[in-house]
């Protein structure tokens, strides 16, 4: 316990993060004021959602300086608890960043109890990727039984979960993903009724022959031809809810034509449809219920759940780089640690 | 009473619809049956919906078949009254089409009382555009006091009643126009806080001057650019009530890049934005409570309203044009009869 290794943001990316943003640095342990736990890094998210952060535009999840180590969600072991409720040895999930040890305000910590499920699985299924997908299906799209739910990403955690809670409420759900393994694993590992690989030929046709009423709710992580896809096949008070948008965090500008907001809102019109975005912070007084309706499902086995892990801290800037470019199926991990100092 | 000018339908338009789309002909005068009316047009509305219904594609308003009457609302007087509750002589909104006599079912005519406002004002004002200005604001984008609300086509009829409901309401209410004496209309007669001809230079950069706290809500008329413009001005929570699309109607493909889509997705999820579009035939069952509120107010003259009113039937396909170029201010009218046949 005498260094503490970090990746600091040295440069903002343009397009696909890439090795020269980052640098790795020898940093100091930080020490632990009143009121915060000293964190070591056990396992260490990556995801969408640090691309914005990246970027010099202010991003709600708050804007990584240059210089200063890259942000993420971590599964982290306290080493040292200056506030009450804590004690060293607890598993905790933090914002730590791209560092072996961080100092974190207690208030700002969610205790894991480690024997409840693997604890690296509060970064994605019971964590930010499960509360989007059950936020976006539950309270936004609000599927009825026999509809037809299309969700993009669907190899993906977020459209995977999405997906799965769309059939445990009865609906038709078809996914999208970008090869046939990721679409064999959709079907066959999920549960989805159907999984069309957007990169084959005839991708609108197979697609439409795959939802033959029409989409009713298009859960849309990536935007682009797939939210094309769903703008020609909506219906009848079709709803797209807006979660993410993979294809276009790495935008540096608008991509070439043809302007496709003129289709998307001539099918909003006549189908008397609905789109909309939201943010999961903003569930912030529900989030425990509903993590807790995540966990019950999760260790009774109803949720189909797959982690990629790397192993090292230096393997995240790749890790980052491989969720862009989809090579990842199911949550990308980077274990940083394998044993806890306490305990 | 022995001929009945007819423009029939005689070609589909590619982009806008053109002289040689309708055919002049003297056709019957029809009979009525049981339950039907014979009609004698008045009045003639000319509106953007009357576009899409001579697409071959399914128009949700019904699509006109090549060598039919084009189909359109009218003023008519009763002629003769094969149904209860009508007398040759009453006053009724029907849809009459583009021609002398019409024999409508009875059942779905609405009888107007000709003292109490100009009964061509039941084509605009206190008919189809006031309620899809009225459903827009208060149904679909339920705007705050205090909140900024952007209009486009704030000279238009539709644009210029949902401005005007909006400050009713409280909002700060910024138009956008085609030309600098629409601006003037739309300011110093619709009583708009401000408005912004979308053909000026730096149209963006005026518009945010004008909308200095972003927009709360676009109730969009038009899409296209200025579409664009409310995407880049999206607060949290703003509202996009897509209620027509003037700019859209006549594309034959869709416009050059680059495509905005993403720009659009992108702002609805950073601001927990949600687009919505609607259709007034699905508010039938409150519609005659929404017009008589209307027509309270247009009485009381509190709702300012202007037609453009072109004699004879054989300028309604000029006419039609005339408001997809942005010809006139206020609601497109043809007058085709001017004296009643009965009392």
């Amino acid at each position: 316990m005498t260094e503490n290794r970090q990746i600091l943001l040295s440069s903002r990316p343009l397009g696909l993060p890439k090795s020269t943003n980052f640098q790795f640095v020898q940093g100091e342990i930080p020490s632990a004021d009143d009121g915060e736990l000293l964190c070591r890094t056990l396992f260490l998210s990556v995801d969408v959602q640090q691309r914005p952060r990246m970027a010099e535009k202010q991003s709600p999840l708050g804007t990584v300086e240059i210089g200063e180590p890259m942000a993420g969600t971590t599964i982290s072991e306290v080493v040292v608890a200056n506030a009450g409720g804590f004690a060293p040895g607890d598993i905790v999930v933090c914002e730590g960043g791209w560092q072996d040890y961080a100092a974190v305000p207690a208030d700002q910590v969610r205790k894991l109890d480690p024997q409840a499920y693997p604890p690296s699985w509060a970064l994605g299924l019971i964590g930010e990727a499960g509360l989007a997908a059950k936020i976006g299906i539950e309270r936004i799209a609000r599927p009825q039984a026999g509809e037809t739910v299309m969700v993009s990403s669907a190899a993906g955690v977020v459209g995977g979960i999405a997906g799965q809670l769309a059939k445990r409420l009865g609906c038709r759900v078809v996914g999208v993903a970008g090869s046939p393994a990721k679409c064999d694993y959709v079907v066959n590992e999920l549960g989805f009724d159907a999984c069309i690989n957007y990169k084959s030929d005839g991708f609108l046709a197979q697609l439409q022959s795959a939802c033959p009423d029409g989409v009713n709710v298009y859960f849309d992580n990536v935007g682009g031809r797939t939210l094309e896809a769903a703008a020609r096949m909506m219906v009848h008070g079709t709803r797209v809810v807006v979660c993410g948008g993979t294809s276009w965090y790495n935008v540096t500008e608008l991509p070439p034509g043809p302007d496709r907001t003129l289709l998307l809102l001539h099918s909003i019109l006549l189908n008397r449809g609905r789109m909309e975005g939201f943010c999961v912070a903003d569930y912030a007084d529900e989030a425990p219920a509903m993590l807790a309706e995540l966990e019950a499902l999760a260790v009774a086995g109803e949720l189909v759940y797959r982690e990629e892990i790397t192993d090292g801290l230096e393997s995240a800037p790749e890790a980052l780089k491989g969720i862009f470019i989809g090579r990842n199926t199911g949550k990308q991990v980077v274990r940083v640690a394998t044993e806890t100092l306490v305990g």
